[in-house]
């Protein structure tokens, strides 16, 4: 294990390796520090088979898009009973779960089933497989997938965790993508949250995952099309102007911060979409400083307090709605200074 | 009623009215053409409101694409019993359906309740609605957006129609294809079939659509991107050279015909992805000869019978497999040279 200091000196982070090798990181933030501590684990003697590698990836030469082929993917874990949860600690339940800890706080480890991996080889983001025609290129699926458990309570919500959780959890979004981003192969670092079996989630506990792709997605090239062209006509950012506009249109603005502003999009694709925006012009998370990752976490709280709210039972009891919450951030090599951080739940 | 000829001089085509101002259009195949004939219609006097006019659409300036706001869809027909269907012809059931006749073979009538609709006021395709900031701007949602029934059996599908009906179903999207493109305010049409209630699908009877938009929509103006760079990079059609190299490595073809090919796409998205495109440079069904016409008809039959084959039930009995089927065409204004035909079952 590999002990070293984080930005916010309150979080000790503890790195691992699981039985198959993948890494594992222990983010605590409370008082004794206690999950990462040898004392506090146990060993990892699950007869897990080889580190997951990377799988393959495939042009669609008809759109430019790359798309990931994971059949190995079939295989993995779907809404187990509770007593098999493996994002629970270790040692309470009937067998081992992916963390080797009696407890934790926030702990983040490489996904046992994903749809990007390291190579044994590492080729580099531009390897584009041989083939007998360009049109139908493939290569390997580098990058990486992680999951993050957002607390060690089963039953808990993000919604339903302290401030000062969700601080820790804004630290860890932070320092993954700092890391990620730094992978020879990763392009692009999306971390997300799906809450609710509508949204296809296969995992009760409350998680969120990190993709860090080796390629830009569509969504995200998209976004870099219309920020670029708005920069080449302006030589501002669109996503300043964007967020002027709604402030000075104001009637779809719900929450209004020093550091952090929330608006329903005008254009708006779903019944229930909103957007968390930085007031000040950043790339993405690593850029927040202290006071905007502090005001971060009550405006998130706010936010999803807000959602859980939105719709009732016909007994007036409120709702839990299903989410997709993505943190669009500037692609890791280009377009950093045309791209503005922006968290979108829908 | 006006009446006129159609290409297959075999088809009969009859326009009308609906009581609301709708325009809609019987497609005869059958001797003695009885559906649109006056002795067999009944005049539609439901006490329906004014013809639909146009929506709005707002610019999503994050990613330049237009999004239709089309509240008033809420209020559509789901799921209805099967005596109250409003695709049956009227007389059988116990309300009058959208279709005024005792019978009829293939149909076209303008949807009810439309994400785009003419305007009272034909702004053209341009016009953007004033905004104190062109980066919120809105326009109206002008276009058209039709229903196409396939057949007067409620209980009838796609796959079971006769090749002569689907000949004339081919006729019936160049017919509405071509009308829709002379449109000031349509830049793309795409004729589409959903199956299955896992689709979304709200109606039983089988029934297609065809949406007229005024825009071109995200991913056709992604497919025109790829087409122009590999134009632009070639001087060759991205469509034909992918359908080359599909031929060459051979392991994805399903259907080898003389006028189409069927193949599984070498980035295929889904479990099951499978595209249908002519071995000529079409951009559109406007464009398609009879020869052509007349093999589509029976290679798509294979196709979807060939769907139905793919999943067994655990008694071995097939199972519909809930499907889309999109007919991709040239935009109406751009990218005509680059363009080529296909269709994309998924």
């Amino acid at each position: 294990m590999t002990e070293r200091p984080m930005t916010a000196p309150r979080v000790r982070r503890t790195a691992t390796t699981l039985a198959d090798g993948r890494e594992l990181i222990y983010f605590d933030d409370s008082e004794p520090y206690l999950s990462g501590a040898q004392s506090r684990t146990v060993s990892d003697e699950r007869p897990l088979h080889d580190r997951p590698t990377a799988g393959t990836m495939r042009l669609d030469a008809l759109t430019g898009d790359w798309v990931s082929i994971a059949d190995h993917r079939q295989n993995r874990t779907f809404l187990p009973p509770t007593d098999e949860c493996p994002l629970c600690p270790s040692g309470g339940g009937t067998m081992p779960s992916e963390i080797p800890a009696h407890e934790y706080d926030v702990v983040v480890f490489e996904n046992r089933f994903p749809s990007f991996a390291s190579g044994s080889t590492a080729v580099g983001s531009t390897a584009v497989g041989s083939s007998a025609n360009p049109l139908l290129a493939h290569a390997p699926a580098l990058g990486r997938c992680e999951v993050v458990c957002f607390t060690s309570d089963h039953d808990a919500s993000f919604s339903s965790l302290s401030p000062a959780r969700v601080r820790t959890v804004v630290d860890v979004w932070a320092d993954r993508t700092r890391e990620l981003s730094a992978l020879d192969a990763v392009e692009h670092v999306f971390p997300f949250e799906n809450r609710g079996e509508e949204i296809g989630v296969t995992l009760h506990h409350p998680h969120g995952q990190i993709y860090a792709y080796p390629f830009v997605p569509a969504r995200t090239a998209s976004l870099l099309r219309a920020a670029t062209e708005h920069h080449q006509a302006t030589g501002r950012l669109l996503g300043a102007d964007l967020l002027a506009a709604e402030l000075e249109a104001a009637s779809r603005v719900v929450i209004r911060g020093a550091a952090w502003t929330v608006y329903v999009p005008y254009a708006a694709r779903w019944p229930v979409e909103v957007h968390l925006v930085p007031n000040r012009d950043v790339p993405d998370l690593v850029a927040l400083n202290d006071d905007e990752r502090d005001e971060l976490a009550e405006v998130y709280l706010d936010l999803l307090h807000r959602l859980d709210r939105y719709y009732e039972a016909p007994d007036g009891a409120p709702i839990a709605l299903p989410y997709i919450a993505g943190w669009h951030q500037a692609p890791v090599r280009r377009g950093r200074d045309v791209s503005r951080l922006h968290l979108q739940v829908m």
